[in-house]
């Protein structure tokens, strides 16, 4: 069965991007290097567009609209990073989003959805589906809803992390990437197994959702009860559908972290590396730090950057 | 009378840190951008290796010294980010450091420099004389004084900051540079007007020490008091002699920053630019952001990272 993207598809959504989304730098530290004795590569994508990698996707699906979709506008669900993301790609694409974001979502992530001019609708996340809300949503209103991770443009978009990052550097061993949904990791797998087939890719996923570890146990998607975690990118109960696809076929190893992991991976990346990273966008970081990830040439993939100043000193003990 | 420096030593400089010292990124916010009317270029230094631009001028110095230099050491005095450029400086190119350092200075700065395998000698701040403590030590031990800011290779190598930023950024309307002794200053002002002479350069001190500004307006070097201020890399009592020679010739302005405004600009910078500043590396962006830089097109030197998490939380509030 052919997979829902392949290279050629990153590749057409890198040409999309180009002037559009930052091609975000690779930062290294040699004096960390040597003491570790392996060279780390950190695909910083805090610095894409609005803090994280999302905008990749969001963008390179609301640029390939049609003329009537366009006239209809875009519909997703997220409290978090596609929120933003799909607000600011509408926005330069000429149409309108609309965002079904929890009534309890921070108002800090409401502003700025709205800030980039998208309309946000509350939802109770305990009474409603949002699922069903929103798709509910796009029928009636003549919208399109870009889910944001199971939808093979949006896995194509965030490719172009992978795809950046072996441009960049040749001859990695191993490429590390944060795994929640898996549009990201399905689409970097993609960019890296298509440019380099010899590098290792390696999922990152908290151990209090380890939905694609146990699915991948299982052979097949299986449902996992959620823990509370700082990682709030990734908590999710069972792999998208068509990121399982690809990342059942081509990823190498799916590992997990602990909370305090990723803890002592964003103090790293602040103190040494001059690096922010919101939890779930260290989360491949700390994989490493905890000796999960081996090779000498390591890729590391910084998802997103998207955390207030008090929230980063809570999380790490600042208070 | 003949600069201390021209462009051509700032070219030479970035020849020698060509490979050595990383060529850091430009960063840029279009939102935030559109929302001020005026394009940013952030020149991310605190992505330099040891986490400031000191590294530039701390190599450049001692990659030129010669056999009979590099068989005695170097020597200095300082508890800031001078003493760990120099340190890892004499470690790459084979000699040894000592670091001369007031005995509060932080223990973590004192063993990020032994870190890089520097001795470290204390020495009482408030009795000592550092000045005559370093010099006397050089003399002694056949040594060679590296000084932060007042020596013609560290005024180049922090140069190539500014030249890297109207090579990778043309058309720059303003260049705005955090002031302290003037090396920095003294080095981009070089390397700006030598590329760019239509570019306007901008110093920015802490008002806490106002030692430029105040002998900008008096024509002559003078002396003043220091206030406390969070901004510890910049606050001297005066301008260094030769870099005070190339500022009072090239520079077009300096203007001087509230320990609030940086605040502010240490918490736009992280939050929404995901780049880490410390208090002093934030100054040039503080000044942008209270209005003191006018122009469509500026360039932004942020110059230096090196912040605990603790102690950002702290300046920040968040604690």
């Amino acid at each position: 069965m052919p997979l829902p993207i392949e290279l050629a598809d990153v590749e057409h959504a890198a040409a999309r991007l180009a002037g559009v989304a930052h091609r975000t730098p690779v930062v290294t530290s040699r004096t960390l290097d040597e003491r570790a004795g392996a060279n780390l590569y950190l695909k910083a994508d805090g610095l894409q567009r609005i803090g994280a990698f999302k905008f990749r996707g969001a963008y390179n699906t609301v640029a390939q609209l049609g003329e009537a979709e366009r006239a209809g506008g875009v519909v997703a669900s997220s409290s978090g990073n596609h929120a933003q993301a799909l607000a600011l790609a509408a926005a330069l694409c000429g149409t309108r989003a609309t965002i079904f974001m929890p009534s309890d979502a921070p108002a800090s992530k409401r502003a700025a959805t709205e800030g980039y001019g998208a309309t946000v609708v509350e939802y109770d996340r305990y009474r409603d589906d949002r699922d069903v809300l929103t798709r509910a949503h796009a029928r009636e209103h003549g919208m399109t809803e870009v889910h944001p991770y199971d939808e093979p443009r949006v896995m194509a978009g965030a490719g172009t992390v992978g795809l950046e990052l072996v441009q960049d550097v040749p001859d990695l061993d191993v490429v590390a990437v944060p795994l929640g949904g898996g549009g990201l990791l399905s689409g970097c797998a993609v960019a890296v197994k298509g440019l380099s087939p010899a590098t290792r890719v390696v999922g990152v996923e908290p151990e209090a959702s380890p939905d694609y570890v146990q699915s991948l146990a299982a052979g097949e998607r299986v449902q996992v009860e959620i823990a509370p975690s700082i990682c709030d990118g990734q908590l999710l109960p069972t792999p998208g559908e068509r990121p399982w696809q690809v990342i059942s076929s081509l990823v190498d190893e799916v590992v997990t972290v602990s909370d305090d992991e990723v803890r002592d991976a964003m103090r790293l990346l602040f103190e040494r590396c001059k690096v922010i990273a919101e939890p779930s966008g260290a989360s491949a970081r700390a994989a490493v730090l905890a000796g999960r990830v081996s090779g000498n040439r390591i890729g590391v993939v910084l998802s997103g950057a998207n955390v207030s100043a008090e929230r980063f000193a809570e999380i790490l003990g600042c208070t």
